[in-house]
């Protein structure tokens, strides 16, 4: 980084990303940031209002894919996809479950990165950030180091116009990236993590557990409300 | 193969994809057969009739993904694509053309494959097949033997279900798929190659070239009306 490279930042509107998209504006430092957010039909869309939010605060072009079809591909199998299973809390998963969890979207990231690569090359654009962090690295195979490397394996091959994904949080604690947040100046009162698709914020589902902690761990008040 | 597995074929509704669908068929002998067409917003939209007409001859499930939201993904730069530029004819093509193609879509079997990867891990299907094959590697990069190894290698990270992508025409040129497609007895009237959206297929465009150059030499007539 460091150039003034434009980049496309794969922008959920949680709190890796969100920090991710600070982090890369301060590196980049002027060139255009593109942040690609998708709708695709999650329980708690309140994300692409913060997604949205967060792009304008460091004035990136946003642009959300509505790629609800992802529903229909999936048949609804995954909790975080409206129509799908409960969202569990974390305390009630097994060992087997904490592999691969009910939230596992089937090949999630490899779609995203797939569509994120294009959008890239149609745009003169050759990097790509996503926020993969490694404590998602116990329930999801495509947030891990080898999964980027072979991402990018495959880019590689593009003859006019590889693509480069970068994860520079891949090594990252959620608390670690909180911090990283926190020295950026990110407003985490507009980031939403929270599966379940309530009015607050549950406290109680996976990601709102690890939330909370990184918060704990940063003897940080979340300044998102709680149910 | 020559298994009883059950198999997810990509399915353009083209010479090489019906072809493969037959193949699949009667090697899977009996396996259920999930046929996956997508509906990108391509100008040939009677190559998806076409795909119908064909999951039907081999009892095979048919679904058809709507995902034209890669037409504004990638801004309609693709001549492939109905509002894209127009498509060229296969002679007025200069070599760094051939190198990637107006018809070329940015990364569009990195985004196929990994759509067939979810929806066979959603339906516990742990095969899937693409038509690939020689001729198309001159132009695209996203149709040769590496490209295969490496989705193959991300693919293979998945911890519950990985899936393996085959191409086993990926060594063929279009004149051997086309004769295996004689062996397998399928009706040729019934697929759609042209790249231009009109009612009888061109004959200059480059893949009317190329299936007409097929057809002469396995000595054979194009059964498609040509304007």
């Amino acid at each position: 980084m460091n150039t003034l490279r434009p980049a496309v930042v794969l922008l959920s509107g949680g709190m890796d990303s969100t920090v991710l998209l600070h982090h890369v504006a301060r590196e980049c430092n002027g060139a255009t940031l593109h942040a690609l957010s998708f709708n695709y039909g999650q329980r708690h869309s309140r994300e692409l209002q913060s997604a949205a939010f967060q792009a304008r605060a460091v004035s990136a072009a946003h642009r959300v894919m509505d790629i609800t079809f992802m529903g229909s591909l999936i048949q609804a199998g995954s909790a975080l996809i409206e129509g799908g299973q409960e969202v569990p809390d974390l305390d009630t998963l097994t060992a087997e479950e904490l592999t691969q969890p009910p939230t596992y979207v089937p090949n999630r990231n490899m779609m995203l990165l797939s569509m994120a690569a294009a959008y890239a090359e149609a745009h003169n654009v050759t990097d790509v950030y996503y926020g993969a962090q490694a404590q998602d690295e116990y329930g999801y195979w495509d947030c891990t180091p080898a999964f980027l490397e072979r991402i990018n394996h495959i880019l590689a091959l593009n003859r006019k116009s590889p693509i480069t994904v970068h994860a520079p949080f891949v090594g990252f604690s959620k608390a670690k990236t909180l911090e990283r947040g926190q020295d950026l100046g990110v407003d985490f009162a507009q980031t939403w993590s929270c599966y379940r698709g309530g009015e607050t914020a549950c406290g109680t589902c996976p990601t709102c557990v690890e939330r909370l902690n990184a918060f704990a761990a940063n003897q940080l008040q979340d300044p998102l409300p709680y149910g």
